[in-house]
């Protein structure tokens, strides 16, 4: 994103997006005409000043990187087959990653899968443009979670699709509103194309489906034809409570769901992102559908990355660094909900205590507006992800995020008095 | 590819492209009703039979890439900026890398370019992927060179556009049908929403855009505002005659044009595949729409990556290497043509040798059905692709590709003669 002077990220929102681009030079497709730059990543240029504290990305802490491991990892794949790690490969991923990747899915309750119906992708940001490359037409209804994830609205929305939200609290979406959503769409002679959840640790909202909707969405997905996209790039990160399987897992308890779930994970929040590995589950009829966009797209994900990625997983190293990760974040979160319980007064902000991942969504009161809030914060040298982007389909503005990944304790507590001077302003 | 077991190429071609899936299970999108596989990469299944001599794959020599060398730039890559490497990074590319990509840029007579204008791709594919993406709506008209890239013409398809062939011959596209093609549309009603060519050592044509008709087809460019994609995976590969500097760098003659050319390489036929890298350099009125979509699809391609590649070609280690990789493609073009006129009666086979890249394309006595010609070539174990496939808007059937990129000059002697077997038979 250096196409342009970094703009202050306000200014860009501000922006009517009907009028991102000049059309008169160059006759764009009819996608691009409510595009617009991620704000988040918008906001991330401020972040790279040296003066501000984040909590606006979701990007790990570099510290919990593996780089030894990864190092050796390199020196295998490198030794071991370099012709085939430089080369062409297939473009549903290589054998020997996809191997590593059922392993890793075994300690999330898949104790065994079809490599054939695994699909690697480049991150799973690219598991979500494949999907909706070969479910959606413009107009096509996508079901998202009230709150949604940034960057996967921005893809349904250059296809075009017309988003429904659906209803969140801290345990995840609400079955009834769910229910209430296909109905509206039957009503209107729709059918939901997909219904898509980050059902682990929310990106933005933290919370976890429990396991009584789980097995309810998974009989409503069967009962309705609805197919379920399962984002799931956080559930590493769990530093409380109890695992629960994702909905994949579930399938094997409610018949034939199993036809209606695709699963979407990545190396990048518990290995690197800069490897962008990511990996698809999908039921068997959607296998070459995607494989066929999936070779339109980039013909294969990095076989370098792949074989290097596949060469760490099978060093056994990731079990040693998981608890690293999963103790490091969980410090983090706690530091964060510390220091806003010591800084600002009971009643401002309403939140959940996340059991793990990367974020703290925040409520504050009616009325208040958190871009508005986010201008403060950026005189205060901080900075967040204001809530209103992660509401496509109704306008809520007194959200906000707040990610404790990337900064130290000491940052975080210093960002937080920042956040505070701003709230009390 | 491994959804299926491996369908014999010939049985997947004859399926009707219109039923290649079951569309009452999942409601697919209307792209996905004409889409099927890459045939290239069907038969390439069969070409992993030890028994069988490939000519069908564009797949670099292995033996050409430099092992030492992207050893050694791992290690330089981990050892200085290990954390970035493996963080996320910026949609549009690493800085670093761009800027080693803008010194290859100088020795194809750019010297100099705006790396604001420069996007990192996951391979040059996920280039023509992204440019069609912000520029085509169904029925939107790409004009294309008969012969056509293959997996050019799938992305297209994908976009549901309407695909005009325009007549090639050793001396690249006649300016002369580029022309009628454009008037045709006018008469339609229509604007070609953009030209995409393999200027310099087509695939499968082999031929070179000659200089005049560059020149020629920057002018039409300009006065029609006619977008053209060029795409230039194999100028690095010319073993004969001398360099013709790409549309992009004519630019500068044609005043005006620089608006009307996007220009797309990778390092995927002169370092390695397997990195999956390429680069697009874009007018500025097309980097933001085109860093919104690759922000859609991936996020970014591969940190990890990038800085190997940038490591790798800071090393200049590439200079001593070219030579190796041109001299190697010379010799295995010659033995292939050698071959063919020892083995096979002049008057069967009519092709131009080529000056560079990986293939020959060949064409037939009319009437000759070279899919037919295909199976008894598999009969005889050895693999090349049939013409027809080339060819979106017209049905060619007597023409065929032969790569020499990948088989050994010993392979290519003896292919050759399994070849003329199935031709004389």
């Amino acid at each position: 994103m250096v196409y342009e002077p970094a703009p202050p990220h306000l200014t860009l929102l501000a922006r009517n997006p009907k009028k991102s681009y000049d059309f008169s030079m160059y006759p764009l497709s009819s996608r691009m005409e409510n595009a617009k730059p991620s704000f988040v990543r918008e906001i991330l240029k401020v972040a790279n000043r040296k003066d501000i504290i984040s909590f606006a990305g979701g990007l790990p802490d570099p510290s919990l990187f593996d780089l030894e491991g990864i190092k050796e990892a390199t020196q295998t794949a490198l030794s071991k087959a370099p012709q085939a790690a430089l080369q062409y490969g297939p473009t549903d991923g290589y054998i020997g990653f996809k191997e590593q990747v059922a392993k890793v899915m075994q300690t999330r309750d898949v104790p065994s899968l079809n490599l054939e119906q695994m699909l690697i992708t480049t991150g799973s940001q690219q598991g979500i443009d494949l999907i909706s490359k070969i479910m959606l037409d413009p107009n096509d209804v996508v079901l998202v979670e009230r709150p949604a994830y940034l960057a996967a609205v921005q893809v349904f929305e250059l296809y075009q699709a017309n988003l429904m939200g659906i209803e969140q609290d801290a345990n995840g979406i609400q079955i009834e509103d769910v229910e209430r959503a296909i109905l509206e769409c039957k009503k209107a002679g729709k059918r939901p194309k997909f219904l898509y959840t980050v059902s682990t640790f929310g990106n933005p909202s933290g919370s976890t489906l429990t396991l009584d909707r789980r097995q309810a969405l998974l009989e409503i997905a069967v009962r309705e034809q609805l197919l379920i996209v399962e984002d799931d790039p956080y559930s590493e990160l769990r530093f409380a409570g109890e695992n629960i399987p994702p909905l994949y897992a579930l399938t094997k308890d409610v018949a034939g769901s199993s036809e209606y779930v695709v699963y979407m994970s990545t190396l990048s929040k518990f290995v690197a992102p800069g490897l962008r590995l990511g990996w698809m589950l999908v039921p068997s009829g959607l296998m070459q559908p995607l494989t066929i966009v999936k070779q339109a797209a980039d013909l294969h994900s990095s076989s370098f990355a792949q074989y290097v990625a596949a060469a760490y997983l099978e060093t056994g190293r990731l079990e040693a660094q998981l608890p690293k990760i999963r103790a490091k974040y969980g410090e983090k979160g706690q530091a964060m909900i510390r220091a806003l319980e010591q800084t600002i007064p009971k009643g401002i902000l309403e939140f959940n205590a996340p059991s793990g991942g990367m974020f703290l969504w925040v409520k504050m009161a009616e009325g208040v507006d958190t871009m508005q809030l986010s201008s403060k914060a950026i005189e205060q040298n901080v900075i967040f992800v204001p809530g209103v982007g992660f509401f496509p389909d109704t306008k809520r503005t007194n959200y906000l995020r707040l990610s404790f990944a990337t900064p130290s304790i000491e940052q975080i507590e210093e960002g937080v008095k920042r956040f505070a001077r701003a709230v009390l302003d």
